[in-house]
């Protein structure tokens, strides 16, 4: 197996870092890491991971500003992710921190921790262990903070 | 007839377990799941389902959180949805709730079953039977909450 | 020349019905009518009826909701249409009732009616005789409402 | 040099007739004229255009009104004209008049004739002398308005 | 290593001309030069430099006003550059100055300036020195302004 991983420049924590850290606890996953300046050069940077570099999978890694032209570029990231997965059929998890999730950075700095950790996890077991993710159908998972859990009856 | 069926574990609600459970009132459907992390991982899920296990429709079922990016994200899911129908010349029946649509969890598990169940119908007779969409066209029917009904001239 | 109709169940007039009956006032254009839930549903129907129906235009006929996610609704349909519509080089066109242009359920039918009405004649005109429109150039033509006309110099 | 046209019964202005009128002022350029409902007709119409017409540009000239719903297809329209450029790797130069740009009518057919035949001059240059553009880069060239000039050092 | 650079005549500063006197610093890098009209223009003359010059990455420069149509085009222009990339693989740097970035004009130049040359160099090593753009990842790069830096743990 072997997972992409792309983050920016424009990021204020070193992303593709705390992905590959994370990485070390699966034996046997191979990765490729590609730095890109911000989030609107992600999506084709995540297509020539799969498509040239043949990865099963890539986790890109985005931080966006609090301005209002930041969340425009964060729909134009969002459309872009989901092209490049439906021209390659493969699967691209998108891992966002905005700027505006926390006032303090020590915060920012868990929150981007966990949402990373996390989604390594998912994007490993995607490939590896789908079952996993079916068992956790509809239980409230949330990356960044603490689960919210299940609606019980 | 194969259906399949596309869910998160970002949700609060069992949504694909309710969609299973519809199912079993038809005879000779067969179906196939899958679990992603979140609503964006969702359109190239259903487009694999669609060309990789030959389902003839798919029915994606999301949950979309209160934040405002939230809402964007409920864009590019929508967009998404819509190219990967225009790539496969298939259906997908797009079952989301919106968490703000109520203040009650009760209420908000009572709208996703009645939304996923009829949504559930209406995908098995838009490949089955789907001179029974064209007699109700114009009905005002809704999945979520009661029909509100034809205007009657 | 065959046209396609594509209506919803959503929608609290049968929209495809009165489509059909202004058909009756042009001599021998076909039609074929489709039903889906929502907006959403809409741009691959149209499609479908383009290329596997050989339809030589479609007739779309959506109803959209007040609610803030409905108007989101919209503008995935109007991008999907359009896609629809460059990925077979032929004409979609879209007849959209928003609830909120009318208090007055009357008035809302009166509204419908008209716009689908006058894009029948359109549409039909689009491939039987599109110098029509080329007349009409600027004249300020609306549909479900009076037209507006030409600014005069 | 062909170059397509496409309007709008929509504009409440004859803004095809004037692009034929600006291009009379150059000898050879042959053009084609069509006329659609209204802008979101527009980008089928100039890929049809481009790809059955054989135009090596095309000018679009679209007419938008003041409500909500006519922004959100001024979205879908240019994304759709993109996207239509994107498809056949020719420009598509879009002229689009907001009706909320003057209060005046007077003004506005003044706004809507300087922006197309401004427009129609850089189409025919584009192709046929495209050194003029660059000449003017940075410039602070508007149409529709006199221009505003560049800031200066 | 050859890049394409693409701004408008829209722009209030010569932001191609800034762009090549960067790349002087720069032994056997080649570039080509094409100017459009405005942002919306951009996303296919990229395309074009990348598929029939040959262009190994393109630097796209754009000017944007302070309406609210501008906003819109400025959506446009995000979703057209991330499909032309995905269509060819290649990347286009998207470098676009809002014209509310800054009150007094000297100041704007002086974001233009800043942000045209730190894309510059950064397009170049996209391609010559990837493993710049790596060592730089999370570090809080700014163009236009100074870099805000990494969160420190």
């Amino acid at each position: 197996m072997k997972i992409g991983i792309v983050d920016t420049t424009f990021s204020r924590i070193d992303m593709g870092g705390i992905a590959i850290d994370e990485l070390k606890n699966y034996a046997g996953v191979r990765y490729i890491r590609r730095t890109v300046p911000g989030i609107k050069d992600i999506p084709v940077e995540a297509k020539k991971l799969i498509e040239e570099e043949r990865c099963d999978i890539v986790l890109t890694l985005g931080w966006v500003g609090k301005a209002e032209k930041d969340a425009l570029s964060y729909i134009a990231l969002s459309v872009g992710k989901i092209m490049a997965e439906l021209m390659t059929n493969k699967h691209i998890i998108d891992v966002t921190v905005h700027e505006d999730e926390a006032e303090d950075e020590r915060k920012l700095l868990e929150i981007a921790e966990n949402r990373i950790r996390k989604h390594v996890r998912n994007a490993v077991d995607m490939i590896r262990n789908p079952e996993r993710l079916v068992r956790e159908a509809g239980k409230g998972k949330r990356q960044g903070f603490e689960d919210i859990g299940p609606i019980l009856r």
